[in-house]
């Protein structure tokens, strides 16, 4: 069937945001709309100056036998900012303060536009790394998780408390949380991970870093190496800090339950933009 | 900033597929790109055609001071076919057998392109109908929960076993699991579901339905109503069914641990696709 460059346009931007980091042939494109590979190129060349003045991303060429076009999706620095900016804002709000300075984040991390956010502010900032899989610790990492994965096009593998009979074997530690000082557990399915990943640790909120400590002690387990760590909210009220390098949108900076005051910040972001 | 029609159709594109089901003024299209009204129509006439031609969904416009376009993915029935085959035969594969003739899923689980897919369907299926909010049960059937929620452009509801700090007062209930019959708590946060809220309920897997019928329990005190029900998979080898209307994509109808033999056919997805 041949199709026209309008809808060709229309149908390759499309396809090429449904498949982030994918490489498709060149041929691939001309056999679906029946046109020749010049008019493909043309198309990609307008594609690609669209999606980066309009700071989405940016297609890649690749030239040869082999080749093809792959899409990066990515965010604009001054987009980045507003939509951290906005973030913050939201968090500041009074009425998320529960009993024991807690936050109640759950509508925030049940909004899927929000959520599918800053999976591209992560795929992002991470995007230049490595990546063979994105990992997370159930519960409320897991759509944070998915979202960056989706655009880093990786699979997901999560960590539990608790073995599950549907996992099969699995590989447990135990691990120190950073502000309880509790002795917790950790669990991952034997099959989930393979020998040697280079993995994303992505989660929702980052304290003394217990947790994502946890993660990189069960990752040893599988001989897997940690490649980055990116966290939606940190807490800055520790001491002592378990984890060293880590990406935070937003920082927690005072949360003071008297004065119903709660200081949110920026996070480090923006210190890992080039 | 003038863009021309072809930068136009790539950026228009990507806004209404980042924006599902939400309503977009012509004007604010004319303003981004300095366009008048009616070559946006003209533009919207375009994506519109090629949208449905390639079986990506359609655009509502909706006329008047107060009117828009609106972009409500869906998913042809061929290639929705040629998706839950595919899904059979990865499930029908015994090396996903597991000791008490459990499946390993979770690398199927994991693959956020596989999961974007089932949201697609789901999103489809239940299209024309009035959802306020997703609904599903931690951990497993989140990522598909999110997934249909993107599509549908509405939030995402957890209900867990175990109530948290950091979700504030939550509403609990007793239920009995229908495969196992032990009695287990289901609880979800009072501020996370609106009075009256029409839920669609997600879940990855449905033996007897205990825990969909749970789902159902925990909504009445919510004063909430249920609308759909959709499941990955559903087994079939129940006799008593707590939970009569759901759509499944898949139906695992035998599991032979001794013969290492799981007999997997398309669910009743395609009753439900007008």
């Amino acid at each position: 069937m041949k199709i026209r460059r309008s809808g060709r346009l229309v149908d390759m931007t499309n396809y090429l945001i449904e498949h982030p980091r994918t490489l498709v042939p060149l041929t691939f494109f001309s056999e679906r709309y029946g046109a020749a590979k010049s008019s493909i190129s043309e198309d990609l060349g307008i594609i690609k100056q669209t999606f980066e003045q309009q700071g989405m991303g940016t297609l890649q060429t690749i030239s040869g036998a082999a080749g093809g076009v792959k899409y990066f999706p990515l965010i604009m620095e001054e987009d980045a900012k507003d939509f951290i900016e906005k973030l913050c804002n939201q968090i500041a709000d009074p009425d998320r303060l529960l009993p024991g300075g807690y936050l109640y984040l759950t509508d925030l991390l049940g909004n899927p536009n929000l959520v599918k956010e800053v999976g591209r502010l992560f795929a992002s900032v991470f995007s230049e790394r490595k990546i063979d899989v994105v990992m997370t610790v159930a519960t409320k990492g897991i759509p944070l998780a998915y979202a960056a994965a989706t655009h880093l096009n990786v699979p997901v593998v999560i960590v539990r408390s608790d073995p599950k009979v549907t996992e099969g074997s699995t590989v447990s530690i135990n691990y120190v949380s950073g502000s309880t000082k509790r002795i917790q557990t950790m669990t991952l399915a034997k099959r989930s991970l393979k020998e040697g990943s280079k993995v994303l640790i992505i989660d929702d909120f980052m304290k003394a870093g217990g947790t994502v400590h946890g993660m990189i002690s069960l990752l040893n387990e599988f001989q897997a190496e940690v490649v980055g760590i990116g966290v939606l909210v940190e807490s800055e009220d520790i001491e002592e800090r378990l984890v060293d390098e880590y990406v935070s949108l937003v920082r927690l900076s005072d949360v003071d339950v008297k004065e119903k005051r709660i200081s949110v910040e920026e996070g480090n972001y923006f210190e890992f933009v080039e």
